[in-house]
């Protein structure tokens, strides 16, 4: 039974992967209506102004500004009311001298009117004439051309996700379709002659498929397309083929090596078989999940995770998520979504190795409290009644009670 | 022009509306691998206990605990080795005096058995015995009938959003469909004569819908379903028709007024016709969004944002967003996902007021630095330049360059 030589931290081994995986999924064009979530392949260019027009951003009168100044309200300037800015219409109103035009938030500015007096600092005096109790300098109350975005701008760069602001965005260009990354296909292949499909009746000493569902669920939140090939049997040839097709039908392979040791040298050995280099890692410093491999077949990752659902769930997402967001193409910088909390316990941990702690969170009046949730490590239910994680990092014996620490949310 | 006599505070506001809204939508039975982020409508209770065999954690022999007491690397005690435990079969095996069986991780424990001892604390002396160099406690390195859930135990409380572990939990215990709430639907209807479809040309003057696209976004985020009505005049008599219509086949009406005074009052008129008891609150203490409206009619929301896209959007994430997650059933208590980062610059902010400010975030070698976007409220790409939004509650006067603060994240 070949031990694992050099265990590696978590952070070095994502590293040595993702530096031999370089190529980015394919482009699809999409209706902004259908974006959401998705991540630009290449800039988003603008190709007019915007806005592309004058503004006003209140309700009031445009001006000439050098015909407001001095103006106060002991001592107003006058100004004909000349007409109304229609909302949306084409025509172009012009300002010609001692005039003004009533102006509605978001109207275009009248030709040589070049700011804008609220309402609350004018008053009527008589039909078709206003007065203006404060001056308004140049540019006052205006969004000028181009101002939010000018002609020929990169407005949203590639690996960006679309969230509702982006895709606004694209709305108020005119823009209808946008260039995404495909979505990766994640080949999920369980093993495990213990494990049976969902729609099957267990048998003593038989469990459900977990793995196949858990981590489609986290592919699919990841940004990928999850893709299972089933329950295979601990056979190295069955494996080895179903790998193979996996391999050439995905973008990355993701095989739930059988808990035990034996299913896991097999799953080390179908990815030496499956292209090269194969196995790059064979076992991470980290709790849950220290037998983790880590390959690459020809330019693919084929990665291993322990059998058992918390470890492989938790491994996924050290390991399958960022590759994920690699080949969309997504800036590792972005910040994982966490909630600072108050820890409840004392946490102790071996220094040298980096755990991950299932985290109940409890609301405060003021933030929130962290609370672990004990269990063996393979009880799925320890997550499911945690909100999140929290690392330990690698150089660190253990957390103190009272801490405030960051917690990963899960969801 | 009737002026907004008292502005609520944004929590008071959102209370005193959702205090008035208390039906939660229906339930639906979806399959498990299609329940990614929906919300549970009823508890999810175990038939089964899980695991529903005693299991072994680790590769090594199962025993009988009481048989290796004193057992030491000096003085060992031996068993007769009578057998291997196959994985996933039915045959249950069971321990005469004196012996044990290997047993892999995952695999039933054998009748009379109670505790497993890992295969590093053994030693093969000759075929068929096996030295065991170190005392097991009974149920140690054994997962118990139940360990993880008990028969008839709530697994899954209602009102939860279902995330991976919850979709790995379900399966292992073999369920297949799980009762969700039914998405909310939530009419969005545009309004303003100066509001153009995305696929038309723009003429001076005129600008594209933002907001339909913008909202619909951020209500399937929420985990909702968005309905467009398109984009209406500002004519009373077609906004009260849509509206009604609207109204009449969707949980929630989201209406975004015209930004103009007037428009505004239009939509307050519409909201006090559809139904009772009306408007709740018009205009709330909150920048961007002040002219925010919120009501009831026949026990739905009706809301009216401000026509600017920056405030629709952030007064959607503070109103809309929350009206869906109650309708959801979600609880409140929920973390709204954020990262602490350092404020680059001082700000200054009007007591009295709460401001969200939109915030890109720097990645520094220790976390974030929180970079306020400028912009005048109405450029849409200040949202897209942000990462998130900072909150300056309404009893601060401000906060100074330096302070770690909470950022709330956009996508």
């Amino acid at each position: 039974m070949p031990e694992f030589l050099t265990l590696h931290a978590p952070e070095a081994a994502l590293n040595l992967l993702l530096a031999q995986l370089k190529e980015k999924s394919s482009l699809e064009w999409v209706e902004i209506n259908r974006a959401l979530g998705r991540v630009t392949a290449i800039p988003v260019m603008a190709v007019n102004p915007l806005p592309s027009f004058p503004r006003s951003t209140v309700d009031g009168y445009a001006v000439r500004a050098a015909e407001t100044f001095g103006a106060s309200e002991s001592l107003p300037a006058y100004l004909y009311v000349v007409g109304e800015v229609p909302m949306g219409a084409a025509e172009v109103l012009e300002l010609s001298q001692s005039s003004c035009v009533l102006i509605h938030t978001g109207g275009m500015l009248p030709k040589n009117a070049d700011a804008v007096v609220m309402l609350e600092h004018t008053q009527i005096v008589r039909q078709g004439e206003v007065e203006i109790l404060k001056a308004a300098a140049p540019g006052e109350n205006v969004i000028r051309i181009g101002e939010d975005v000018k002609a020929g701008q990169e407005v949203i760069p590639s690996g960006c996700r679309l969230g509702p602001a982006e895709i606004g965005g694209l709305a108020a260009l005119g823009i209808r379709q946008v260039a995404v990354v495909a979505k990766p296909r994640v080949a999920i292949l369980s093993t495990g002659d213990e494990v049976v499909p969902l729609e099957a009746e267990i048998l003593p000493g038989q469990v459900h498929d977990v793995n196949t569902f858990s981590l489609s669920a986290l592919v699919e939140q990841s940004g990928g397309t999850p893709v299972s090939y089933g329950i295979l049997p601990d056979k190295l040839e069955m494996l080895e083929n179903t790998a193979r097709q996996a391999l050439g039908e995905c973008d990355i392979v993701v095989i739930t090596a059988g808990s035990s040791a034996s299913t896991r040298d097999l799953t080390a050995q179908v990815i030496n078989g499956l292209g090269t280099p194969g196995v790059l890692v064979h076992g991470v410093n980290v709790r849950p999940g220290k037998p983790t491999i880590l390959g690459v077949c020809n330019g693919k990752a084929v990665i291993g995770l322990p059998g058992n659902p918390v470890s492989a769930l938790v491994i996924a997402g050290l390991f399958v998520a960022p590759i994920i967001e690699q080949r969309l193409g997504l800036s590792r910088k972005q910040p994982r979504p966490s909630v600072t909390a108050r820890l409840t316990v004392n946490l102790a941990s071996q220094a040298g190795r980096e755990d991950w702690i299932p985290i109940r969170l409890i609301k405060e009046s003021e933030g929130f409290l962290a609370d672990p949730v004990f269990g063996k490590s393979n009880l799925i239910f320890t997550l499911v009644r945690a909100d999140g994680l929290l690392c330990i990092p690698q150089d660190a014996t253990g957390l103190h009670a009272g801490e405030i620490i960051e917690v990963f949310l899960a969801n």
